[in-house]
């Protein structure tokens, strides 16, 4: 039997994927599985989306342009224009999915063997895409005391060698909920000049800001024209995450023709989801209220109750729908699977993402796990319930 | 400004893609262009598929499962029964288009800088996804003379060195037409056994075999489960090549659990392709009587008309919808380009693949162009007239 590649092995699987097979037994044994360790969101894609699905006439469905539609394309230049961003449709390649954006962006910039420097915890698959490109993360550790701030710039200025070449942030931050400020990103714009790097932004969480706070997009920074790249999606803007629409956004003019080649490859990006997501650029301002309340709510909620639980520690987040907390507990992978294998509350239990998977570094994390909250309060009420009554008997402190 | 990577650099260019422009002026100009250049039929796609799409009744477009919907897995194993192919729906990953099929396939089964034997003319993108994989294509050339036919084995031997570790064939081919019979595959599997390679083999056109001819899928091959992997797309089979519908097919169960995490790294196939995948499924075969005699009835044409052109050499695809044929002419990439930028006949002209780009080694195929019969007949016997009359003036021979 032939080998398989060393890629395959080292390949991480999903953290949450283990944890799999325990929840399907919790649910045969009849048990309510509370599902905070997914970033499935419950609300409705926008009625536009599904019309414009609805009314596809044509007969053929046909590749598209390598770069998308170009209708679609002018569209999404019409929307970043109108929150700030100046680009034009030829600044944007459509991708499947952000997934896909992120691959181009790594494979294009980076050399096998190069670098990428990534503020942890984060996404797990910018692990499993850097295996895809063949480069090295290299992890700078941010803290939940500190709420998960952007870390010191000293920091990453250490960490830059001369096989660096990029610095990928998620702003706002899956899986913390952070949120980088303008002068956060000032500060990182000044080492990736000075260091020539290219700056890679994953920005699908934009619409996701509480509090006054506003967005910053890393398109916006002067002087940035040629090192900035933006990813982007429309899974969690209109809850569309099965369109796989999301697309690669950068003033730099040579990198947007290597993309292309890449993007050439693999012939087009998705019809469906194209139509999905040039008709959900016209969703009404009232689904991003309602979706926005709901998620505040919902934030506020589960933040309040979870900090009410003694030993647990849940920082506030600014955006996004994810929140990575501390518990009193030893092993979180442990916990996790002690919940769906062992434990149940009222026949009702809780699906939970250990967060040691979002780390690079070993060791991190442990006692951590990330939560989505992406259910509704009732919902999110009796999973912290059960959370509450699991750490009171739970050994593994 | 930073410098892009080697693997950018290297990207090739769809060799397509430098005529594009001069298409587009032509058709300014008032000219029709018949495109032979590209396999995007002109068939439609199944009412079936379409009418699955119209009824999409779900309110959130979620997610699918990495490795594709199951009653869409389990759909395809039925198809797969169907034709002889013995597989479960757990040998089956769902797929963004074959694309992403062959870029799983190679990044599990090789390292990189590990070589892949392929019989040119192939696929141009088979380039393209090498440099995705950073493995080495190592080619083999089949000649015209032979009417493309399997080279022999002695040449597949000569080429495996220490880094060879998987054979890739289109069966039948694009660009050829070509067909592998039982027997060479038999030979094939010989040295794949003895060797201990991977065998990879792209069926996308399995449906498209003319005069009598049996399709033989190299899952059909005994003794071969561990070594076998096949790769799929719907796009051709049911006219849907916007949908972005492929899947990578295995018996080696450590293969597939590999090429799940991949899988897993970008989240799941498109919902909506999955959607009309799925009810293709059901595509009635009066359909394909039609598409089948549509297309015998177009290759016959074509071919016959072109071998009456003096100097043109145009061999009978056994297989799929492309011939390579072969020009009285030094340089067919200059040809091409005349025919969209300087000639028209009665106001027409017509779009070409040169054959260059379809080989490995340099400076093979430089007289030869691919045609795809993906036209009707009425337009094809129009275009076959252009590069009659084209040839009959045309300079550069």
């Amino acid at each position: 039997m032939p080998k398989l590649s060393k890629r395959a092995e080292v390949m991480p699987p999903s953290p949450i994927r283990k944890l799999v097979p325990f929840a399907e037994e919790a649910k045969k044994k009849g048990r309510t599985v509370y599902h905070l360790n997914i970033g499935q969101p419950d609300i409705n894609t926008p009625e536009v989306a599904l019309e414009a699905i609805r009314n596809f006439d044509k007969k053929v469905v046909e590749y598209s342009h390598s770069a998308g539609i170009e209708s679609y394309r002018r569209g999404l230049a019409n929307y970043y224009q109108k929150i700030g961003v100046d680009v034009d449709f030829n600044d944007i390649i459509v991708t499947t999915g952000g997934s896909e954006a992120l691959v181009f962006a790594m494979m294009t910039a980076l050399n096998p063997g190069d670098e990428i420097i990534i503020p942890e915890p984060f996404y797990t698959n910018y692990n499993s895409f850097s295996v895809f490109a063949n480069i090295k993360v290299v992890p700078i550790t941010s803290k939940i005391e500190n709420d998960f701030a952007l870390p010191p710039i000293s920091e990453f200025v250490e960490k830059i060698t001369d096989k660096t070449k990029a610095i990928l942030v998620c702003n706002p931050s899956n899986p913390t909920g952070s949120l980088y400020s303008k002068e956060d990103l000032e500060l990182l714009k000044e080492i990736v000049i000075e260091k020539d790097l290219f700056i890679i932004s994953d920005e699908v969480y934009r619409e996701f800001v509480y509090d006054g706070n506003t967005h910053t997009s890393v398109m916006q920074l002067e002087g940035l024209e040629n090192n900035a790249v933006l990813i982007d999606s429309t899974s969690k803007r209109y809850s569309e995450c099965g369109t796989r629409m999301g697309c690669l956004v950068s003033k730099n003019k040579e990198l947007m023709a290597s993309v292309l080649k890449f993007a050439q490859a693999r012939l087009s990006p998705p019809t469906f989801g194209q139509v999905a997501g040039e008709a959900s650029l016209n969703t009404p301002d009232s689904y991003f209220t309602e979706v926005y309340d709901e998620y505040i709510a919902r934030r506020n909620f589960v933040v309040e109750e979870l900090n009410k639980i003694e030993g647990v520690y849940a920082p506030k987040p600014k955006g996004a729908f994810y929140t990575i907390i501390s518990l009193p507990i030893e092993d979180a992978e442990h916990f996790c699977q002690w919940l769906l294998e062992d434990y149940h509350f009222e026949n009702q239990t809780v699906m939970l993402a250990p967060a040691a998977g979002f780390y690079a570094t070993p060791n991190l994390g442990k006692n951590e796990v990330r939560i989505a909250y992406v259910l509704k309060i009732e919902d999110l009420k009796n999973a912290v319930k059960v959370i509450e009554e699991a750490l009171k008997v739970y050994k593994g402190k």
